[in-house]
């Protein structure tokens, strides 16, 4: 299944494909079903139960709460119980739960099966379900465990957006300003003009900037799949927005967008990034509709974020704006990082 | 540190190194003490503790039975309090479970760290460490769980075997058989001029076995990392030997040498494998003090070996000798091999 909205990249050989609005029940063509295994969570399943009917499913629990080690084991009871052999696809169906937990499992049962994965939520759509990064938290550390493998597919069927609450598009909307806030001026102007409620109300709209965001982040994975390099710039917003996450139990994106306009004062403290333009990113979060204001324990933030995979020794890769559109990564010794952190936070 | 006593392989681009008969001080030349956090087991940490003072260690539980998540878990979580990042290297000191699961760990934990193997066992350093296999059992189905990942370094150190209760070396010659079964003729009749108690009174002669059989597997798995061709020859013996290992809890030497005269059987049943070749097979193992009766409940291995992971739809992959040393992988049907169980186990 090739088409006029099929984009496909290539990780040394291996091909992903990305069928961009088609019908979920194209996978029939993509997948065969005697020897597929469905992963979705329940809240997916509820909604669209019809889309399951006489497909070989397994559904999880919903929430990042339940992306965990023991949700992985359940899974793989469930394949053993439904004799996944070597031939099994795996295909998760859902938001960044379901696509991280289901990339992971199918990594390691069998030391790895073929898998792809049917994005439900905007945030999985644009970043979650896009570059291979899969697996689980352990305890309060977000995918400390997991591995790098690409899904062989993405399909995308956009009328699961349509039963997305509010909060999912709020959500997903801030992995979209974080793309446009390090690679693309021209995307952060375009989301300025734009609204939630405009993009909530034209498909068309939402499809285009959505394989914008697949587009830009794609391309800067197969550059640098293995996170050595300009990879490394999407973890914007996310060293100090993981860490409130944790540390408050709020959502993801929420979380970013905190850790997001963190990172803009420490930019403006460290990279002489303009307070103008740290106004405008601030702005954009609030326009739609995403919190910018420190309001977790500052302590308990801390702790975490010192646990967080991009530390080494006592220096921490962070990602500073140096403009709008252009981001670079500052090793940051973690005491100078900690008294910056005590201020905002205070 | 490379020597006459080195072998490197490349893996397309990445390299592992072998170094034969060193001491295991020579570990401080390849990894940096501070950024290195060893693991081994109860065993082998009691018999020679004085190797690991000063160093950063996580003893596990020894035994098969504790190759599980669990153990991995307990591991990840060591591994957090000792505040292990991705600078960390992790070094895999003892039997097949230790290099197993620390491999494991290692490739999981932050999404992939850097590690090498110390194997302290005939098992562990002909077979176990070596090819990148890594993982853990679920429940009673061995490896289903794991990544393919090379070590970057195997650090031979044959002292180890001074402290190898005999049971240890008998469990390590069956894969070595395996190796000139399926391999190496010349090998074969070597063993046959010898005798464990000669290998076990001259360290020379060991090593130098060692040293070929590590050749020998690497050789294959250079050539076909991912088993999809030459590497499923390495299970001639592991098919029905794996389903006795945890239908009756039978140490794995034990298990696959029986499983290695059943796959004699078979290979004269199906493959016109001489009986002549197969009695000097089924006496080799006997020199080497193997069983070859099969002896664990007949049902109970059939319904474990229907899980093993070389089964996809209703057929099986499964390695019969054609001569010894020279095997081929034969599509077997599950309702034929089920015909032709029967009758060797009953």
């Amino acid at each position: 299944m090739v088409s006029d909205s099929t984009l496909q990249y290539n990780f040394s050989g291996k091909k992903v494909s990305c069928f961009f609005d088609v019908d979920f029940e194209l996978i029939d063509t993509v997948v065969k079903k005697d020897n597929t295994i469905f992963i979705t969570d329940e809240n997916v399943y509820a909604l669209h139960r019809e889309k399951f009917s006489e497909r070989s499913t397994i559904v999880i629990q919903s929430g990042e709460e339940h992306k965990n080690q023991q949700a992985a084991n359940e899974i793989i009871d469930q394949l053993i119980n439904l004799h996944a052999d070597r031939k099994t696809f795996i295909v998760g169906v859902g938001g960044g739960v379901v696509t991280d937990i289901s990339g992971y499992v199918a990594s390691v049962y069998m030391r790895g099966l073929r898998f792809g994965f049917v994005p439900t939520t905007i945030l999985a759509m644009v970043d979650a379900a896009v570059g291979g990064k899969n697996g689980i938290d352990v305890g309060v550390y977000k995918n400390l465990v997991g591995v790098i493998r690409q899904p062989e597919f993405l399909l995308y069927d956009y009328t699961f957006l349509d039963t997305l609450p509010d909060e999912g598009w709020v959500n997903g909307f801030a992995e979209i300003i974080k793309h446009a806030c390090i690679k693309d001026k021209s995307m952060f102007a375009f989301l300025e003009q734009n609204s939630l409620m405009k993009f909530q109300s034209s498909a068309e709209l939402t499809g285009l900037l959505i394989k914008q965001n697949v587009d830009l982040k794609f391309t800067v994975v197969l550059k640098d799949e293995h996170e050595t390099g300009d990879r490394k710039l999407l973890n914007f917003g996310h060293t100090i927005g993981h860490a409130i996450e944790n540390a408050s139990r709020i959502s993801h994106g929420s979380a970013i967008s905190i850790g997001m306009a963190a990172a803009c004062k420490i930019s403006g403290i460290l990279n002489g990034f303009k307070s103008g333009q740290s106004e405008k990113v601030i702005h954009l979060l609030k326009q739609y509709q995403l919190p910018v204001e420190f309001n977790a324990d500052p302590g308990k933030t801390w702790e975490i974020l010192q646990h967080d995979k991009k530390k080494a020794g006592n220096k921490m890769d962070f990602v500073l704006l140096n403009q709008i559109g252009d981001a670079s990564v500052h090793s940051i010794e973690m005491e100078q990082l900690h008294e910056i952190f005590k201020e905002i936070a205070s």
